[in-house]
C-alpha cells in the first residue's frame, strides 16, 4: 500500500515530505519524514537513515538540524522516523522516558509493549523495503545516524545489519543502556530482565561482540552535555571500539549540550562523512 | 535594567540566546533571542534584526531558519524579538491574525491596544539602545530583515529610519497592508480609520513617498506562496520601487511556499547581503 504524503516543501531545490502508512510491524499508523535533494529526480540516490531521541517525533530533525542545505548538495536523502509507534490503541507511559517518544528501537518482548514496540523490526525491515520501493532511493547505499537515544539506535542497528546500513555515525548517543539509568528503565518494561535480549540494543556490547569492519564510525559528543556522565558515557563506546580494533572517530566539543543547536553545528560534517563512504556520485 | 539571560546554547562558536527584560514602550516583559557570532568576544559586531511573521515568538526563527552557520561565518549577530507584547495584562484576541503574536509592528492608537501595542517604537527605539548598551553590538552597522507580516515590519521601519537600519531585506512581505484583508483588519483595529495612521506602516506607500538611498533592498518570494495574491502583493512593492527608482531586487522563486523551509533555503543569501553592505570585517 501505498504511503499518504501528508506534507511537502520545497527546500534547497529537493522536497521536505512527510508520509504516513500503516505499519506491518508495529500495528499502527506511521509518520516519517523525507528530504529528497534535486538529483533525486533524475535517479535513485543513497539516503541517510536518521533516529532522533527521547521525547521527538518525525519532525524535529527536519526542522531544527539544518540538514538539508548539505543533504541538496551531496545530493543526499534524510529519512527521519518517528522514534516509537503512536495512536490510540497502542500503550503509552507518563514518563519522557518510556512508551511513545521513547521506544529505544528495540523489538519489545514484555506485554503489553510487545504488541506495537517493535522499533527494530520497523527500522530493520519494514521501513527500507517501503522507501525503496515507493521511493528513488538506492537500496545498496544506504547510511544511518542519530542522536542520543537514537545514537545507540543508530549503533546497534548498523552493528547488527551491516550490509544494509554501510555507514553509522551518532551525537551524543546513550552508548551502554545497560549501564545506564534511561537504559535500565526501557529494557526492563521492554525486554524483562532477560540479559541475553538486552545485550543485543546495546552499542558497547555490539561492538565488542562483533566488530564493524565499515568505515570509521563518527560520533560527536558536547562537553558540556547534561547527561553526559549520567547517561551517555562516550568513554565506555571508546573503550570498547579500541577493544575490538573498531575505527571509531570520537570528538568530543568543548562548550557543546545535548541540543538540536549542536547537532545542527555538526551535522554537516556527518552528512558529507556518510555521503563520501556511500559513494555519492560514484 | 539588565537583560536577564533565560537560556544559551552555543552553536557554531558562538551563543544563541534568549533574553528577558521589562519593556518600557511595551509595559509588559518581553523575550529576546540574539546569536553571538564567536567574532563577538573580540569586538563590537555588525547585527541584522529579524522581524518575525504573524502567531511567532522569539523561537521560530532561532530554531527553524539555519541561519547560525552563515551568521557564525560572517561574524554577524542577529537579533530576534517577540512579534507582539504579551503577558496577563495585555489585550488580546483569538484570532491568529490580531493582537498577541500580529502586532504589525505599529504603534497603536486605539484602545485598548495603544498601552502596549506600541511593537514600532519598541524595535526602533527600546530595542537597539538596550542590545547596543549590553550586548557586543555595533551600533552603527544594523540591517534589518524580516518574514511576511515581518517583511512589511522590516520594511517600513526601514525606509523611516535609514540611518539606524542601513541594509533591508524580506521574505514573502505583505507588501501593502493598507491594500490587503490582513493589513486591513490589523490597522484598523490597532490605529481605526486615520489613513494617515496606516500609512506609516505600508511599505508601498513609504517607498513611493520617502525612496530608499541605501543599498539594494533584497525582496525573496516563493511562487507558490498560499499568501501570494491575497495579502502579499509583491508586484505593489515593485510597482512603487520603479517609480521612485529605489533599488529594489525581487526574486520570486518557482515552487516555493510562505513556510521556513523556504526562508532557510535562501537566508544565506540574506545575511551576506547584509554583511556585505553593512561592512563586515571592514
Amino acid at each position: 500500500m501505498n504511503p499518504e504524503l501528508l506534507s511537502s516543501f520545497q527546500c534547497f531545490d529537493g522536497t521536505q515530505s512527510v508520509y504516513r502508512h500503516r505499519s506491518i510491524a508495529l500495528h499502527c499508523h506511521m509518520r516519517f519524514a523525507i528530504y529528497l535533494p534535486p538529483m533525486s529526480g533524475i535517479e535513485r540516490v543513497p539516503a541517510l537513515f536518521w533516529l532522533s531521541g527521547l521525547t521527538c517525533t518525525e519532525q524535529n530533525f527536519i526542522t531544527k538540524a539544518g540538514a538539508q542545505r548539505a543533504a541538496s548538495a551531496l545530493g543526499l536523502a534524510i529519512i527521519a522516523p518517528d522514534t516509537s509507534p503512536r495512536g490510540p490503541r497502542v500503550p503509552d507511559d507518563e514518563a519522557y522516558d518510556f512508551g511513545c517518544g521513547a521506544s529505544f528501537y528495540v523489538d519489545a518482548t514484555q506485554a503489553p509493549w510487545s504488541v506495537n514496540y517493535r522499533m527494530y523490526s520497523y527500522i530493520v525491515d519494514e521501513l527500507p523495503r517501503l522507501i525503496t520501493k515507493y521511493l528513488p532511493i538506492d537500496a545498496a547505499r544506504i547510511g544511518i545516524a542519530g542522536h542520543s537515544m537514537g545514537g545507540n539506535g543508530a549503533l546497534t542497528i548498523a552493528l547488527r545489519n551491516p550490509t544494509l546500513f554501510r555507514t553509522v555515525s551518532a551525537f551524543s548517543p546513550v552508548s551502554a543502556p545497560t549501564q545506564c539509568e534511561w537504559g535500565k528503565k526501557a529494557f526492563s518494561g521492554y525486554l524483562g530482565n532477560n540479559e541475553v535480549e538486552w545485550k543485543k540494543y546495546d552499542a558497547v556490547e555490539l561492538i565488542a561482540d562483533r566488530a564493524w569492519r565499515g568505515p570509521d564510525i563518527l560520533v560527536d559528543q558536547g562537553a558540556s552535555d547534561e547527561f553526559l556522565h549520567s547517561q551517555l558515557k562516550p568513554e565506555l563506546l571508546q573503550g570498547a571500539a579500541e577493544r575490538a580494533d573498531v575505527p571509531l572517530r570520537l570528538r568530543v566539543h568543548a562548550g557543546y549540550d545535548h541540543s538540536y543547536y549542536f547537532v545542527s553545528t555538526f551535522i554537516d560534517e556527518h552528512l558529507e562523512h556518510h555521503a563520501r563512504h556511500l559513494g555519492v556520485g560514484g
